[in-house]
């Protein structure tokens, strides 16, 4: 197999990536000169290195030095609430979207209904763990499950509901779910049931 | 010009139809024997006179004899609540979930922002009538805003909130609005921040 | 059934018509006037009668007494040629270009490789009972195959040259095709082999 | 800028690839383990000494201590022609597809009608100098022009057959461009004037 075909075989496995594009990230860097594969070469070798996760919540961030992320070190911080979320990307576009001060959790992934070594990924145990810590501490009023409205997701929010009960019992800290209803552009015409049973159960 | 041409710009006007399906219609009714356009004439012919707009809730219907639709003379529906829908097929939808019992109003079309002229299809007089004999009856509890999240459907419901603010107070009715939030199917990665926004405020 | 979900049906039947668009024709209708549906309906109902097959080509066109279309019947008409294409929009296409100036046939579809019950709308032998009447008649230098170039548009092609290859040689005409390779907007880095054999084998 | 963000920015240049794709790749690197991570690295450092570009006919290929490409040195390559296309994935589409069995040459890219400057990458003195010294030594019995059937590629296609006329008058090779017509799956009532022109004007 020649170098051109092994690059290609890593791209493939980007995420998105299909042969034929994969193939043109080969032609697109055969045709840039030695120094910018230089910096971009180090630029993967050294990421790893450069970004650390956070060990509270679990999120990648530069760390320079420092041992947790902004937010879980930041003074602005609403230290008593702690929203779940599947993975960096949600937590960068709700972060982006400003209307959220408290503090995350990154799951990692969402659970499978059927296949249990799925879960390998997914931080069950050091959710229970953080929210016992900080529910020992008196340090937590709220739990907000924000994961997305896929089947899967909702599977996900019943099964943490579920392992974080006792916990909700013994300490007494309100379990909450993001909203459902109308998103933005959704046309009732075309909505489905689901979605007009929420939308009617949580009008106001 | 043909009468192929003719029924072409005649077909052209349906909802959706581009030049090319608009022929595609025209030859697809020459294929067909004149018994089965016959058929289709009577019918088309006829649709206004076999069908009858409720005189209160303005819901096209088979009329066979009957002055109002089968909601408003219901004696299952739960005539104290009023839902607002911009047009039939939104009614329809929401019909077909099952999940609302009450009576319907059928705006005729959403308020637009600028042009005035643009009101002339929709029923915010009747609305107002309606809601007033009702109330005036202690007949109404809540009048729900069902509209689509699009930018029109969102300024219809300020516009009809104000408009109807007068009554809400001599009369103490609710108004309400379709909850906001996630809807079926949105992954957080991708959502917007205004659904994000409702989704955090709207958490149960 | 309603006279909305009858006439819905209707529509359904129509080429690329769901049954949503069905329905939001019969609305669109139910908002008309009367006076407007009255003309539709007279266009509908009239069309059959207005509109001729003619008897040569079998394409649908105005009458107003004429017995022949006006390629047939045109003085400026190249008539040694016959260009046989599947149905009328094909027929509507490739005049409009404007490249074309010989006498046209319409098929009325394509022969299907397995089922021979769709072979009853397509003219087989009225194809074959024209062009030995126009070779008798010494009036035909070349018969164009204008086909799509679909699996099923290749197999009627490859049918046609068959059926007509006993006339061909009985008479001299030639037969042709039109030519393949790339068409406008193609790319060769997506294009499919077959189209790239046809390009090169035909290049020029 | 974090390192997350840098890296980001060096995906966003990568061919077909936005803000969003370019975040997940990072996010799937930093998923990797760090021996995944120096895989990729060494992959995309010596690409550039792994693969070569043939001085004949501008390819990529896995020199291995070759000089030329294995179409250039092949025993059973057709020397007499020679193939010009736009870029390596054009040249592999073509290669893939089996029916061309002489010679190629990179063009590059193609030639802009406006901005001068974009000529820089395109080979035309490089074609020209090969194509003479071909014709020179009599080897050369044709140059077949294999461009997308795009604005630019027709343009370039017209602006190749102008440079090259003086080497055809003076040594009497054919120059061909590849054929025009239908292309697989082309429909005859979509096809645009220019391709039925083609066809008809191509038929056989």
């Amino acid at each position: 197999m020649s170098s051109i075909d092994k690059l290609t075989e890593y791209f493939k496995r980007f995420p998105g990536i299909g042969e034929r594009q994969a193939k043109r990230f080969v032609y697109y860097l055969l045709h840039k000169d030695q120094s910018y594969l230089n910096e971009l070469v180090s630029l993967i070798k050294e990421i790893k290195s450069e970004i650390s996760q956070c060990p509270s919540c679990y999120v990648y961030f530069q760390s320079g030095g420092a041992k947790s992320c902004d937010i879980c070190l930041g003074v602005d911080t609403d230290k008593s609430i702690l929203m779940v979320v599947e993975k960096d990307t949600d937590y960068q576009n709700i972060r982006h979207s400003g209307f959220y001060k408290g503090l995350y959790f990154i799951l990692g992934g969402l659970v499978a209904p059927i296949e249990k070594s799925s879960n390998q990924f997914v931080r069950i145990k050091e959710l229970l763990k953080t929210v016992e810590e900080k529910a020992k501490a008196k340090n937590l009023n709220e739990v907000i499950l924000s994961l997305s409205l896929t089947p899967q997701g909702e599977f996900t929010e019943v099964y943490l509901r579920r392992e974080l009960a006792p916990l909700e019992v013994k300490y007494g800290f309100k379990i909450s779910s993001l909203g459902r209803g109308l998103s933005t552009g959704l046309e009732l015409e075309y909505s489905d049931p689901e979605t007009l049973k929420n939308a009617l159960k949580n009008r106001q």
